[in-house]
C-alpha cells in the first residue's frame, strides 16, 4: 500500500514547519499519530463498514484533534483508502506471512485456514473479518474503494488456490479443480466469520471438516 | 412477519379521522402507501444496509411527506422491522414458494437453487441478495433486527438441509453429513452474490458444478 510521506501529508499547513521543532521528531510524532488513528479506523470499518468513518469521530475515539487528523489524511476517501491499507498489512502479518514458515502445500494451506480462524475468533479487528464486513457494503459501489477490498479478496482466492495446486502437483492431494476448491473454501470461511460473530463456535470444527474433505489422497 | 394495522398506526393522530373519509377507502390507502415505500426500502437496505432508512430519505425518494411516513411506520426501528418482513415476504414469493411446486428431494432442492441464483443475478433487490448486505452489517450488533436476519439465514440453510435430507431418505442422492452440505451450498451462494455484485457471471455455472458436485448417486 501506498503510504503518504508524513513530513508533507502529514504535517499540515507550511505555518507549522516553522516551530523550529527538529524534522525528524516531527516525522516520527507523524508517523506515531497515522498509525493510533488507523488502529481505530480498522476496528470502526469493520464493525461498521468504511462508511462509518468521519474524522470527528476518530477524534473524539482517539482524543486527538480533528484538525490533526484531517491534516494526516487530508480527505475522508484517503483517509478509508489507508484504512484498508493497514488492515490488508495486519490480515498479512496475522495471516499470510506466519504460513509461510511452514513447507508450501498441505502443511501451508492448513496454517493459512488455522490462522485465518484465529484472526475470525479472537478477533484481529472488533468486528470480525474486515473484508467480509466491507465487501457486502461496497459490492453494489464502484470504485476505488471496491476494487482495493474486492482485490484483496482476488489475491487471497489466488493464495489458497496455489498452494492446493502445488500440494495436487507434489501428489500430496488429488483434486481436478484446485481453483473451484479455494473458490469454496473462502466462501465456507465468509460464512464461518459471519457464524462467528453470531456467537456460533461450533463452526469451527465444520470448517476443518469441510477443509479436510478436500485435502484427501484419494480424489 | 407481524403487519401493524393500518387502520390504527397507519393514520397517525386522531386528528386525521375526523375527516370524514370512510373507514374502508383509509384503511387501503394505508396499506398501498405502505407498500410504496417498503418496496424502496428494501432496495435502499440491499444497497446500503438498514441503517441507511430515515424518513427524509424515504420521502423524498417516493414523493411521500415525511410526516406521512413517520406515521405509517412510527419509529425508525419499526421500519427497518418492516423492511425486514417485506424482504422475506418478496424472498419467499420469488424463491420459495414457487420451488414448492417441484417434487421435494432433488428436483425441488435443484429448483431451489436456480431460483436463488434467479434472485441474485437479476437482482431482484437493487443491491443484491438483502440478507447477505445486512448480516455482516448486523453480525457484530446484537439485538432484535440481528435476531430476524440471522433468523432468516437459519430458515434458508435449514430448507436446504431438509430438501438433501429426503433425496438421501429417497436413495436420490448419498451424502453422509446432508447438514454439513447445505452449509456450503449456502455459503457459495452468499459468495456468488458478491460475485455478481462485483459483475462476475462466470461464478453461475462455478455454483452449479459445486451443487452438482454434492446430488451425486456414489457419494
Amino acid at each position: 500500500m501506498r503510504t503518504r510521506n508524513p513530513s508533507i501529508s502529514g504535517q499540515g499547513s507550511p505555518g507549522q514547519r516553522s516551530t523550529g521543532e527538529p524534522t525528524d521528531k516531527r516525522l516520527i510524532r507523524g508517523v506515531r499519530s497515522r498509525r493510533l488513528v488507523l488502529a481505530r479506523a480498522v476496528d470502526i470499518a469493520s464493525l461498521e463498514s468504511l462508511e462509518g468513518l468521519s474524522f470527528g469521530r476518530l477524534a473524539t475515539e482517539t482524543g486527538m484533534s480533528k484538525a490533526g487528523i484531517q491534516a494526516l489524511f487530508e480527505t475522508k476517501q484517503l483517509l478509508q483508502k489507508d484504512t484498508v491499507g493497514h488492515a490488508l498489512d495486519m490480515f498479512r502479518d496475522f495471516v499470510v506471512h506466519p504460513a509461510e514458515a511452514s513447507p508450501p502445500g498441505v502443511p501451508r494451506f492448513r496454517e493459512l485456514i488455522g490462522r485465518w480462524l484465529q484472526y475470525a475468533e479472537q478477533p484481529l479487528f472488533a468486528g470480525g473479518c474486515f473484508f467480509a464486513a466491507n465487501l457486502t457494503q461496497l459490492d453494489s459501489h464502484p470504485g476505488e474503494l471496491r476494487d482495493l477490498v474486492s482485490g484483496a479478496l482476488r489475491a487471497w482466492i489466488a493464495r489458497l488456490s496455489a498452494e492446493l495446486k502445488h500440494a495436487v502437483a507434489q501428489g500430496e492431494i488429488v483434486n481436478a479443480d484446485p481453483d473451484l476448491a479455494a473458490f469454496q473454501i473462502e466462501a465456507v470461511l465468509r460464512s464461518a466469520n459471519t457464524a462467528l460473530r453470531l456467537g456460533d463456535t461450533t463452526v469451527t470444527p465444520k470448517v476443518w471438516r469441510v477443509v479436510d474433505g478436500f485435502l484427501t489422497a484419494d480424489g
